[in-house]
Formats: structure tokens, sequence, C-alpha cells
């Protein structure tokens, strides 16, 4: 667990990349990669590529790069690839409704495994296998206790209130597309995804460089 | 030009949190707000606040705090905000078309003014006033070359083929949905929403603490 918070959040995001890349080269033959090359693929040095990768242990031989297949069973177990884990979804709308229709999450490991819904004209809505419920039984499902993910994807005022009720059924990680900062007790994890804070860096670059 | 160097990119996400908290206590009725108070609603401490507002201007007068008019003032200006930011979509599939009926960029100043699109099936589906094109007349599009801000919600294969072509219709900041790093020259800007890079530090964060 101490070594686990001496990670930077960041390398943790930059192992995905890493992965994904490495999967990709694994695709067309390679099967070893230098720390230049895939800091070239993601736009990082190399030394940054060997200082990530070192937190997780020693995969390179100097001079001769990483071998793709261990490196990339490696960062897959790192990240938890293999297992498929659930997330719970609370807001069925435009964003909402676009996850569950997604196919990407299930090929990544993720599968939305239920979706809850306050409006009555979503409740009951049926994507695949699984049926939008109403969000004031979160806590009565059973399997709502299994999924330590959940993506919050209501509007602003109700998010804080969705968030206390994921916590009480035992999410440990939440992300966030409510434009609202969310507290949540220590042990939680919160991730934004905040469009509008994202536009708003455009519209800040575009004002001051005219 | 310079200034704009300086300022940590971090800090101009934090401006929009800001903005949008002094905007709903302005609702509330109030009209002055500390910095304290600032910095419990987003979770930073409060010479966090200042030192990102102190970037800006000097806002506050010691020990009474900010003038909450003065200060949502100079952020929604510091923010490009007031104007109307038209934005190119390219990519009308599950997320592009979610994006497409979000009302609430409108509200904050972007409107997608124009979207594109591959699939034969999806050109000419009309949104509101807006109508799919197909991705090949961007650049035929006199519209498209006012449109500084782009949306990539395109699959991972296409995406960086279309980055090239918005670049060369004048685009300088895209916001990219496709997991892959995208190479643009310099003095465009590139923001990145990747799903599943944040759902797989979750399942990083779960595995490592089983």
């Amino acid at each position: 667990m101490n070594e686990k918070k001496r990670i930077p959040k960041s390398a943790v995001s930059r192992l995905s990349l890493y992965l994904r890349e490495i999967q990709r080269l694994e695709k067309d033959g390679r099967d070893r990669v230098s720390s230049t090359e895939l800091g070239e693929f993601t736009d990082l040095t190399d030394a940054q590529v060997r200082k990530d990768l070192s937190y997780f242990g020693n995969f390179g031989t100097s001079g001769s790069g990483y071998e793709i297949a261990t490196l990339k069973a490696s960062l897959r177990k790192i990240l938890g690839k293999g297992a498929m884990w659930p997330i719970v979804l609370v807001g069925v709308g435009n964003i909402g409704s676009a996850l569950l229709r997604y196919p990407g999450f299930k090929h990544e490991g993720f599968v939305i495994k239920e979706a809850y819904d306050v409006d009555r004209n979503k409740i009951g809505v049926r994507y695949d296998e699984l049926v939008v419920k109403d969000v004031a039984d979160i806590n009565k499902n059973e399997k709502g206790k299994a999924a330590k993910i959940a993506i919050i994807a209501v509007p602003e005022k109700a998010a804080q209130d969705v968030a206390d009720i994921l916590v009480k059924s035992n999410v440990k990680c939440i992300l966030n597309f409510a434009p609202v900062v969310l507290k949540v007790p220590e042990g939680v994890t919160v991730r934004n995804i905040d469009l509008s804070t994202e536009l708003e860096n455009f519209s800040f670059l575009l004002s001051f460089s005219k």
C-alpha cells in the first residue's frame, strides 16, 4: 500500500498509453520496443518512459529495449486487465445513453451492469440485457453492492446526492460527468470529465492569443 | 504572449471551477467570497486559490475577500466567455451525437456549428438547424474556416487523418475523444478525453488495493 502511494497518478494514465501502443505493435508482428520508440508514440521523452515503467519493476535490458510479450503481460496485470469490472451508471441522458451504447468498454474489460435514472420515461428502457432502474432502488440491489466503479451522468444539482448513495453502496471509484466538485470520504477516488472546463481552456487560449 | 506561457495549464482549469462557484453564490444573493470559501468548494487550499487568481491580476483586498461581481466579470473575460465560440464536430457516432444533443454547451458559449461523418447513413441527418455533412467536404466549407475549435469523435484509426484535415482548415484547439495521441504542429492544442484510460486508473487502484 505504501508503494502505491509513491506512484504519481499521471504515471498510471501513461501506462494505459504504453499498453495501447505495445498492443498495436504486437499486432504488427513486432516483439521488442525501445523506450525511445514508446516515447515517440506518446510524445514523451525516453527518460520519462523508463522512469514510469521503473515504478512497477525492471522490464528492460539496457540497450535492447523491452520484450513486448513480457511488458504487455506486466502492464495488463498492473492495470487490472483480464478481469471484467462491473460498473454502475447513474443518469441515462445524452451522455449516459451514449456510454450504454458504446461497445468499446466491454472490449477493455469494463461492463455497465446496472443503470439508474430518476425519470419515469427512462426507467424500464432496455439496452441489450440491461434495463434502466429507478435510482431509489440503488441500495436495494444486491448486485449493486458488487460494483466498485460508478459513472455519474446526472445534472449538476443531483450529482452530490447520487455520489452519497453510491458511496454508501460501497463504490470506491467514481467517474463524474457532472460539472461539480464532489465531496467524498477518504478511500473513494473521483475523476472528473468536465467538457465545459475543457472547452473553456480553449476559449482562454484563443482569447489571450488574439 | 510571454505572460500566457508562465500560467500553468491546470490553473486555467481551476479558474473555470472558481467561476462556476461564484456564479452559484451570486444566484444565492451573495456579493463577496473569501479564498478560503472558494477553496472549500473546489477542494483546494486558500493559498492555491489566491495564487491561481494572482496570475491574472489583483482581485482581492486582504481580509475582506473578493467582490463577486468584479471577480466574475474578470474571470469571464479571461476565459473568453460572452463570445459565442463555433465548434466543428467530426464523427457523429454514440459520443458525437450525444454532444450534438447536449444543450449545455450553448449555455456556456460553445455551439457546434458543423458536424461531419464518413458514414453515408449519418450524412444528411438533421440535428435542429444543423445537417451532418460528408467529411470529404470539411475544407470546401467556408464557414469551417471560421471555427478554431474542433471535437474529434471518430474511431482510433481515423483520428490522425481527421486531425490533419482540421489543422489545414485552421483549427487551433482539438478536443479528442479517440484513444490515440494525436500529432499536431506547434500552435495547435489538443486535450484528450480518454474514457478507457480513466477507467484503467480505477482498475489499477482496485487491483493494487486488493
